[in-house]
C-alpha cells in the first residue's frame, strides 16, 4: 500500500491532529511534507467540517454548523522540483474510506446559516444520514434509492502565489461590496475566525490568516471543483503557481450530483485518497493551460444506460422574470422540474427530493446556451437508482 | 417505410412548399396534417434557414443571413384527441438525411448579425462546411477531425395557447425594454417581417405575424432547445397546451455540441424525422409535469469512454470582475480554456476549435453551482474524434 | 449519397438481376463493378435467401426453403490496386432498409432441413416476422420485446486464391467423409445446385459451379462470421489473396444476438450498405494478419447497462455425459437455462424464447475456457428489452 | 464496515489457519460460521494457491507448483434458514486487497504441470508479477501495458448435495477414463494429497477427502466460474442443494481476461470480500434456475468504448483439420491471432502476450455457432490499455 503521508484522527479537530492540515489557501502555509516525482502515497482526511455532523436523525448540526471551520483540508504536499509555470500531474488512484465510518452525511444548510442552490424554496436545515455497503449507498432518511458510490475529493489543489490571492480577495471584496449584508453572502472573505494553517502559530498566524482566501469556491488553482468525476483513476493537469505546487485536498464525497446543489453537500465523508504525482516541466505555456486544471476521468465511475431527463429554462420560477442566457436560472427550474416529479412518482418530500439530486449521481447539462433569451439546461437522473420504475406510463 | 406527411422540396422556399410550414409560434397557425395516437410517420424538414446557407467557402451568406426567416418549421400537426393537460408522447423512431444532400454547415455569426456565445472574442462571420460519410462527418475547414453524428431535431414542440403566448410576449418585451439598442438583441420580439404561417393569408396572417412568437428560445412548450441528446430512439413526453396538441419540428442538425455555442449552430442539415405519437390523458397533472418536457434519451447515441474535460468559473475572462454562481459565464470560460488548448495541440484556429465546439459531440456540465461565488463548469471533449493523441505528455 | 454501385430488385431473383451477384466463393467469378481506394460506394443486398421468406404467419416457407441458394451475395467488387498480401481496409459507412421492405425474417429451421444450434430441442420449423420502428423491432410473433436494431452484414469478405480454395474443399471434404449421412449435414460441399455465379455462363459456370466452396461457414477472408458487431460504422481490416481483393458481402441483419443460434438467423432483411475502401499495401505480413480479418467496432451500437447473465458449462444436457472444455455445450446450456427461465418469467414459449435469443442484442461469452474439465460459457441479455422486470425477487 | 467473519494469515497455510477453509467440495466439511439472511460480511481469501508463488523473476515456482492444494477456499458460511430448493441471492458489494500485499501473479503452467489453453504452443512455465497503483495493474514482466482491475472472486459456489457429488464424481470418472495418461489430464479426481477440510480431522477427514470433489472446474453450484464480471456490485442468485446452503469462496483476481486462458491464472491475489446474503425461498422452481447460478453484474467494472477484435474459426492451427462448430478452437484461434499480432505491434514474447490476453479485461464472444462446420470466435482487446497506439495504418 501507499506510504500514509497525511494521517487523521477523526475524533479529534484538526488544529490537534498530529500534523495540522489547514481550511484556508496561501502559498505561506508550510509544507507539511514532501514528495519527488513519481511517487504514490495516501492523504487522509477528515469530512470538510472537521466533524460537526453526527449519524443521528437530529439536523440542528447541520442548523448550526460552524461554516468558519471549512474546509479541513490534508496537506500542502511539497513536489520536488515543481516550479511555477509546471505542470503538476496527479492521478487519482483510489479513493476510500474507514472501517469505523461506514457512513456519510447530506443535509440541507439553513438559509440564514450557508443557504443553497434551491435555498429560497427550503429554507430551513435538514439532513439526511447515508450508510455505506461496498460500492453502495442507502439512506434511512431517503428510502426507495440506492447506488453505487463515485468517490472523489470535491476539493483538491495547488497553491495560489502571493499576486493569485490578492487577486482573489480584490474581485471577491470588489463582489461583496455590491450588497454586503446579503444573506447568503456573496461570497466568504477571510477571517481568522477557526482558521487553522498548519503548523502555524503566533505573529504569522495572525498575519496569513487574516490575508488567506476561503476555501469555498473553485479557482484557477482548483480548489473546491465539486467535480464528481474526479474519482478513481482520474488524471488531473493542475497549473503550478509556487515552488513546490504545494497540493492539498479534502471535502471527500462519497457520491454527489452534478452541482452538489444542497451545498451540503454531496454525501460527505471521510477517507483516504491514494495519489501518484508527476510534473510536465513548463507544461503550463506548452499545452496553454494557465488558469484552470484540466483533467481526464477515470474509467471506473458507476455507468448508467437509462436516464430520465428534466429541462429548464431561464425564467425565474416565482417572478416569471424573463433572464438573458442564465444558465443558473435555467438549472434551477430543471431541478425544481424534477423534484416535482419525484414528489408525485416516489413520493418523496421536497426536502428529501433536493437532497437526493444533491447526493445521486445525477447530471446536469448545459444543453442550450445561445437561443436567446433563453438558456436550456437539463437534468439526467439515472432510473436505475430507484426502487421501482418511475417513467410516465 | 412510415408515411410522408410532411414534404419539402429543398429548391424552394418554405411559403412556396406544396403544403407551407410555419416560423413562428402561435395557436392559430393550422395544422397541416391530423393523426390518431399510435400512428407512425414522417416528417421531412428544410434547415432553419430555409437554404439560405450554400455548400462553399465564402462565409458572406452567413454573414448576411435573414435571421427574421427562422425557424422554418414542419407542422404542425394535429393529434387527434389531444386536449390541454394530455401528455403528448412523441417517440423519435429515426432520423436521417436525404440522398441529395449529404451536407451541412455550421459558422459563426457576425456580431452584428446574431452573435453567439463568444460573440465578444469571435465577432466575424466564419463558416464550415461538413461532408456527410454515411454515420461520420468531416469537415473541410476543420482539418484533423472525425467523428459519428446525432441527429437530432434541434427544435420540436407543441403549440402554446394563447395564454401561455402571452405570457412569452410579455417577459420577453420586458427584457429587450430593459437595452433595446443592444446588439444582438436581448431577444427576437414578434415580427411579420418574413413570417411563414402555414396556409394563412390575409389579415389573419397580419394579425397572428404580428402576435406570433419568435421560434428561437426553448419555451414551456419545448421548441428550440438544442438539445442534442433528442436523437434516434427518445421518447419525449411534452405538455399539450392546445386542442390537437399541433407539433412542430425542425432544425435538423448531424451533430451538435452542447450548448451549441456558436449559435449558426450544431452541423445544420434538410433532413426527414420518423415519429410515433401517443397520448396519456391528464399527463400533466397526474406526472406533475407543467412546464416543460422531460425525456428519455435513445440507446443508440455514439458512446465515447476517454474524454479530456477543461474546467471554468465565473469570473469574467476580460475584465476580470467575479460574478456570482455565473454557470453562463463558467461554461464560457472552460470554452476558452479549451478553445486555446486546441489552438496548440491541434493547430487549429481560433475559429475553427470555436466552431468544432459546437459541433462535435461534446458535453455541457454544470459541476459545481454552490461553491460561492464560483459556479464551476466543465467542458467534455471526447479524445477519440481527433486524428491524433491530443493529451499532454 | 455514396453512388449505388450494385442495385437488386427485390421481385427477381438474384440470377434474373441486372447485374447479377452469387452465391459460391471461387476466385474466378468475375467482378462486378471496379473502385479506387478511398471511394465511397453503396452496394444493395437481398436478403440471404433470395426472397424465399414472406411476410405471413405461416412458417412453411422456412421448413422448404431451398439452402442451395444461399447466400445471395452482392459483388464482387474490384479495389484497383489490391493484391495478395495487402491489407483491405473496410469501413462500413452506414447500413440501412429499403423503404418498401420495412421487415425482416427469424425462424427454426427443420432439423430435417438445415437444423440449428438446439435442432435436437427444437426440431420442428417455426416462424417470428419482425417490424421495424425506425431504429426499433418488434415481433407480433414474441409479445412482449422490444430493442434498437444493430444492423449489420452477417456475411462479408474477400476472395479466396485457389490455392485457398482448394484447401477449404479438402478439409470440408474430409470431415464430411466421417459423416456423410449425418442429419443435418457436418458441412455444406460445392454444389452446382441453385449456384449463381454472376455473369458467368456454359462451360465456366459448370466448372466453377462445381469448384465453387459454399458460402455457409466463416474462413480465412471473412465470409459469413454472422458478428452481429460489424455494425455501422466498423473498419475491418481483411486479408487480400487475389488481385483486386474481390469483395462480396450480404446476408444483412437488422439484428442479431451472438452465436446466431437459430441459423436462421438474426433478423434477415434486405438492405443497402454504404462502403468505403482502402489499402495498406504489404500489411498482412508487416501487422501479422494472415488469416482472419481483425475489425475495430464502431461507435453507435446500442448500448445497455444492465443484463441478466445465464452460465452453462460443458456437460451434456441430455446424456449427463461429461465433455473436455467443450465451449460449444456450455454455450447451448447458457442459452438453454435462459429459454427456461424465459418461458417461466415472460410467459414464451420454447420456440419463442429460442427466436428471440438468436434476434435480440445478446452477447455470448466464453467466460472461462481451462478450467478441465469443464468449459464455462455464459448468455447476457440486457434486460431493457423486456416490457417487465424480469429479475428474481 | 462488514464484521469479518473469516480471517486468513498470509504467513500461514490454509491448514493453519485459526479457523481452516477448505480445498475441495464436499456436503460434509462443517460450516465455519453461520449467518442470517440480510447480514452483511466480509470474508478474507488467500490466493488460490495457498501462497505457493513469490513476487519476483523466478517462474520455477510455477513451474514446480502443488495443484493438489488448489483452490484453498474460505468458508463454508451457512446461511441460515436456506434449505434446497431455495436461491441464495448474494450481493458481492465491495471486493479489495491487503495492505501489505499489492501484488498479485500471473503464469504459464508447464505443460507437465498443469497445462493451459495454448499449452502445445508454450509448454514451459512461466511468471509475471504486477503490481497494484490503486485501481490500476501494471506488470514489470510485460511492458506497455496498465489497465484498470476488474476484481472478482474467480471461486464462489454453495455446497453440493450428495447426489450431486456422485454425479460429478461419475461423470469426470468416466471421462478420465477414456485417455487415463493424458497429460494434462482430462480432470482432476477426487485425492485426498494435500486436501484441506476445514476442521475435519481422522477418520471422517479420510473418508470425505477421499469422495470430495476437486474444485477445478466450474459446475451446477457455481465454483470455479472464472467470470470475470463477477465483480464489485453484481449480484449472484445461487442454487441450494443442501441445508444452510454452504456458500465458499477464494481464488480473487484483480483482473481477468475471458477464458482466463493461461489457467495460471488471472492476476491472482490475496484479499477480501464484502457479502450480502439473502434468500428466495423455492426460488429454484419459480424461476426455473435449476442448474447453474444466473447473475445481474455491477455497475462499476471498468468501461471501454474502443477495442480491436480477432477472430478464430474452427481449423486447427497446426493441422489443419476441420472440426465441427468447435467453439474452444475457434477461441484459440482467435488468441493465436491476437498474439501473433501483438508480437509484431508492441514487440512482446509470445509467452508475454499469452499473459496479458489471461489477465487484461478482454472480451472473448461466441459471435457465430451455426455456421457449419466453423465455429467463429472473437477476441476483443480494450485498445486504452496500451501506452501507444496499436491500430493498423
Amino acid at each position: 500500500m501507499a506510504d500514509v503521508l497525511f494521517r487523521v484522527d477523526l475524533n479529534k479537530p484538526m488544529e490537534e491532529q498530529e500534523t495540522p492540515g489547514h481550511n484556508r489557501w496561501h502559498p505561506d502555509i508550510p509544507a507539511t511534507v514532501s514528495v519527488n516525482p513519481g511517487t504514490e502515497f495516501r492523504m487522509e482526511c477528515k469530512d470538510w467540517t472537521d466533524g460537526q455532523i453526527q449519524n443521528n436523525d437530529d439536523p440542528s448540526d447541520i442548523r448550526d454548523v460552524n461554516l468558519h471551520r471549512v474546509h479541513v483540508l490534508s496537506g500542502p504536499v511539497w513536489v520536488n522540483g515543481a516550479e511555477p509555470g509546471d505542470l503538476l500531474v496527479v492521478d487519482i488512484l483510489d479513493i476510500g474510506t474507514f472501517a469505523e465510518s461506514q457512513w456519510g452525511f447530506n443535509g440541507i444548510f439553513a438559509k440564514q446559516n450557508g443557504g443553497g442552490f434551491l435555498t429560497d424554496h427550503y429554507p430551513d436545515a435538514a439532513k439526511s444520514i447515508w450508510d455505506f455497503h461496498g460500492i453502495y449507498a442507502t439512506s434511512r432518511h431517503i428510502p426507495g434509492v440506492k447506488f453505487a458510490g463515485i468517490l472523489h475529493p470535491g476539493l483538491i489543489g495547488t497553491a495560489p502565489s502571493h499576486a493569485l490571492l490578492d487577486k482573489w480577495n480584490k474581485r471577491e471584496k470588489e463582489l461583496v461590496a455590491k450588497n454586503p449584508d446579503r444573506v447568503p453572502g456573496l461570497a466568504n472573505l477571510p477571517s481568522p475566525d477557526s482558521a487553522v494553517l498548519g503548523s502555524l502559530k503566533g505573529e504569522k498566524f495572525n498575519r496569513i490568516a487574516r490575508e488567506a482566501a476561503r476555501t469555498v469556491p473553485p479557482r484557477e488553482h482548483g480548489g473546491n471543483c465539486d467535480i464528481k468525476n474526479l474519482s478513481k483513476g482520474t488524471r488531473i493537469y493542475f497549473p503550478v503557481f509556487v515552488d513546490g505546487a504545494k497540493l492539498s485536498l479534502g471535502d471527500l464525497h462519497f457520491s454527489q450530483g452534478d452541482g452538489e446543489i444542497s451545498f451540503c453537500g454531496g454525501i460527505e465523508m471521510a477517507g483516504w485518497v491514494d495519489l501518484h504525482v508527476d510534473l510536465i516541466k513548463g507544461g503550463m505555456a506548452k499545452y496553454n493551460i494557465i488558469e484552470n486544471p484540466v483533467f481526464k476521468p477515470g474509467p471506473v465511475d458507476p455507468h448508467y444506460s437509462e436516464f430520465l431527463v428534466f429541462e429548464g429554462i431561464s425564467v425565474h420560477e416565482t417572478t416569471g422574470e424573463q433572464h438573458y442566457l442564465d444558465a443558473h436560472i435555467a438549472y434551477r427550474r430543471a431541478c425544481l422540474n424534477a423534484i416535482d416529479y419525484l414528489k408525485t412518482t416516489m413520493g418523496l418530500t421536497g426536502e428529501q427530493a433536493y437532497m437526493l439530486l444533491s447526493t445521486a449521481p445525477v447530471e446536469g447539462r448545459i444543453s442550450g446556451i445561445v437561443d436567446v433569451p433563453n438558456a436550456c439546461c437539463t437534468l439526467w437522473i439515472p432510473t436505475s437508482i430507484f426502487d421501482r420504475d418511475i417513467l410516465p406510463s
